[in-house]
C-alpha cells in the first residue's frame, strides 16, 4: 500500500488520525477543502496559490491538496469537514457558518462593516483574532484571514432602482444578513448557490442578484439578463476569506511549519486582494463599453434605509446572543468599539485621498 | 574563531562571500540594513516582523540580523549596501533612491497616483513587478513590496491653508517628488530626516513638514509646534515599502527559502498596513483631544494646483528620461494605463462604500 493510499484510510477511516506515516517520514500531506469551483477566479485560484505556497515554502515538507466545491464534501460544509478532521485545512468564508454561530459573519463582513485594511487591522492588530479564536475553539479549529475580495457590488436589477419603493417586492438573489436586512425592506431574499443565479434570472425565478463583483460577475453572464449594476456593495465592504486548520492537526505542526501557514494566509490577503483590485476595472469596463452595462449608485435614501435596518439586524444579533459565555456580544461591541476608532482615521486618510483624486483635473504626457 | 565572526569578516571583507562557512552547515546568517530608527512603530517593528518571519519560517535555516538606521551604514544607503553586498537584504523605501532612477519613486509612490490596494494590484497582478525587476537589474539587486503606511498626512502647518497665498514663501519639510511640486507653488522645500525635523521647527528654520500620518507624526510630537494638520497626503497615498535582497545572495537560495522570503514580503504588506491602520485612529483622537490639533483638508483649489503641477513633474521626469532602454518612460506609461484601469473601479467599489458610510444613520446598541 502506497503512503498516499495509506494517508487517505487514515483520514478518511478516523478524524483523528492524521497522516502518521507520512509523519515518520517528517513528511505531511493535508487536504484543504474549499467552497469555490476549481479555478474560479479569485477565490479559487486565490486559495490554489495559498495551498501552493504553503507546499512550496515547506520544501514538500507539509504538502497541501486542494478539494474545489462538492469534491470531498459539499461547498458550504468545509468548516464541519475541518472540524471532524475529515480535511486538516479549509479555505471559504466564515459566514457561511452563521447557522453554527452568528458571531462567524464579523469574520467575513458585516453591513457597513470594514474595508479590506480595517478588517485586517481588526484581526491583527486589534482583538479580532482573539476573539475568533475564542469563538473557533469549541468547534475545534482555528480561522485566519487568507484573502479579500475588496468591496463588492449591491447587485444586479431589471430595472432601475429610484427609490425605496422600487426595492418593494423584489426576489434578490443576497445570502446572510443583507437578506435580513433587505427583507425589512419588502425584499424577498433568496438564497442560492453562485452556479445555480444565472438560471434563476432568465426564467424569471428571482429579480436580481448580487454575487461579487466586475471580476467574477462578468464572468457569470449576469449582464445578459440584468441592465442595471449598483454599487455600492455596503453589505460587503472588504469581505475577509478565512483559511481554517483543524486544532489537532495544528498542534501537530513543528513551529517553523506553523509560521509558514500564517505567512502564507497574509501573503494571501494581499495577493487576492491586488488580484481582484487589477482585474475588477477591465471587467468593469468590458461590461460598460461591450455589454451596456449602466452602472449606478444606490440613492441616498435607500442607504441611508439600508444603514438603518442593518443596526436593527445587529441588535436583534446582539439580544439574542444565548451562548454561555456571551461571546457573540463581545465581537459585536469589539465590531462597534473598533469601527468608532478607524472611521475618522479612514476619513482623513485614504477616503479624503481618493475624493480628491475626482478632483478636475488630469494626468497626461505631452 | 567562531562562525558568527567568520561571517562578518566575510561580509565586510568582500561583498561576493556571503557566508560560506554557514552554508556548509546548511545554515545562513543574513544582514538586512535598514532605514529605520529600531523599534520605530510601523516601519521599524514591520521590517523587525518580516526579518522574525523568515527566521521563524526556515527553522532557523536563514537567519536575518535586521540593522537600524546607521549601524551598518547610513539611514538612506541602504539599497548600495545591498548591491555591494554588504547586506544580503534591505528593508526601506525605493524612492530614497531617485538619485540612481527616477523609475524608482514609482514602486513607493507618486503624487496622486496608487492607494495601497491599487499599489499591491499594480505590482503582483499588473506590470509592475516585471518592471521592478528589470530596473533594478543592473544594481544587481531585486525588489519586493514589503510593507505599506496606508494614506499618509499632507503634514503639519503653524498657520491655517485657506487658499494658494498661505503656501508661497513658506519652508517645508518634504522630500522628492512632493519637494518638486510644491515649489513649483512657491514653496521652499527642506529635506531632512525624521529625527531632524522637531528641532527645526521648533527654531524655526523650517514652517512646517510633514512625516507620516498620526500614528508617527504623534510620537515626533510636531503638535508642540504646529497646531493645523493636513489631509490628504496626495503625494503619498498608498505607498509601500521594500525588500531588496542581492541577486547573487538571492540565487543562492533553495527553491523553498525563496519562496519564504517571498511570501513574508507579502505578509509584511498586510501585516504593515494592519497595524498603520489600526494604530491611526487612536493616535489622531489623541491629537486632537489631548493636543488640541486641527484636522482640516486642504481647500479644494489648492489640492486642483497640486494635481496639475504633479503632472507637470510626471511629464518632466517623463520627458527627461536617457536611460538606453528607456525604463523610467516605461515605468511611467504603465502606471499611468493601470491608473486608468483601476480607478474607475476604485470608484465605483471602495470609494462609494467609504462616502455611504458618510450618510446620516447611526450604528448603535440599544
Amino acid at each position: 500500500m502506497k503512503r498516499r493510499s495509506l494517508l487517505k484510510a487514515a483520514v478518511l477511516g478516523s478524524g483523528a488520525a492524521f497522516a502518521a506515516p507520512a509523519i515518520s517520514k517528517g513528511l505531511l500531506e493535508w487536504r484543504m477543502v474549499t467552497s469555490w469551483p476549481r479555478g474560479l477566479p479569485g477565490l479559487g485560484t486565490g486559495a490554489e496559490r495559498l495551498a501552493a505556497n504553503i507546499t512550496a515554502m515547506s520544501g514538500g515538507r507539509l504538502t497541501i491538496k486542494v478539494y474545489s466545491a462538492g469534491e470531498l464534501v459539499p461547498a458550504l460544509e468545509c468548516l464541519g469537514a475541518v472540524a471532524n478532521g475529515t480535511a486538516q485545512m479549509g479555505h471559504d468564508a466564515a459566514y457561511y457558518h452563521a447557522g453554527k454561530s452568528e458571531g462567524c459573519a464579523f469574520f467575513t463582513a458585516f453591513p457597513f462593516g470594514f474595508t479590506m485594511g480595517e478588517m485586517a487591522a481588526w484581526i491583527k492588530h486589534g482583538n479580532g483574532q482573539k476573539l475568533w479564536d475564542e469563538l473557533y475553539a469549541p468547534f475545534g479549529i482555528r480561522g485566519f484571514q487568507a484573502g479579500s475580495t475588496g468591496t463588492q457590488m449591491f447587485g444586479w436589477f431589471r430595472r432601475e432602482i429610484r427609490s425605496l419603493a422600487d426595492l418593494d417586492g423584489l426576489k434578490f438573489r443576497t445570502p446572510g444578513n443583507q437578506g435580513r436586512v433587505l427583507q425589512k425592506l419588502g425584499v424577498t431574499p433568496v438564497s442560492l448557490p453562485g452556479g445555480e443565479i444565472f438560471p434563476a434570472l432568465q426564467s424569471g425565478a428571482i429579480d436580481g442578484a448580487e454575487w461579487v463583483g466586475p471580476y467574477n460577475d462578468l464572468a457569470l453572464g449576469f449582464y445578459q439578463v440584468c441592465r442595471y449594476y449598483y454599487s455600492p456593495g455596503y453589505h460587503e465592504p472588504g469581505p475577509a476569506l478565512q483559511l481554517t486548520v483543524n486544532e489537532q492537526a495544528w498542534r501537530s505542526l513543528p513551529a517553523d511549519l506553523q509560521a509558514i501557514v500564517r505567512a502564507a494566509a497574509d501573503a494571501a490577503t494581499t495577493d487576492m486582494y491586488a488580484e481582484y483590485t487589477a482585474q475588477s476595472g477591465p471587467a468593469l469596463r468590458t461590461l460598460v463599453q461591450k455589454h451596456g452595462v449602466i452602472v449606478r449608485s444606490l440613492p441616498e435614501d435607500v442607504l441611508i434605509a439600508c444603514g438603518e435596518k442593518s443596526n436593527e439586524v445587529l441588535n436583534e444579533i446582539h439580544a439574542g446572543d444565548t451562548s454561555p459565555n456571551r461571546i457573540v456580544r463581545r465581537i459585536i461591541e469589539d465590531f462597534l468599539a473598533f469601527r468608532q476608532d478607524v472611521i475618522p482615521w479612514t476619513r482623513v486618510g485614504e477616503q479624503a485621498f481618493v475624493n480628491a483624486r475626482r478632483l478636475p483635473f488630469e494626468f497626461k504626457l505631452n
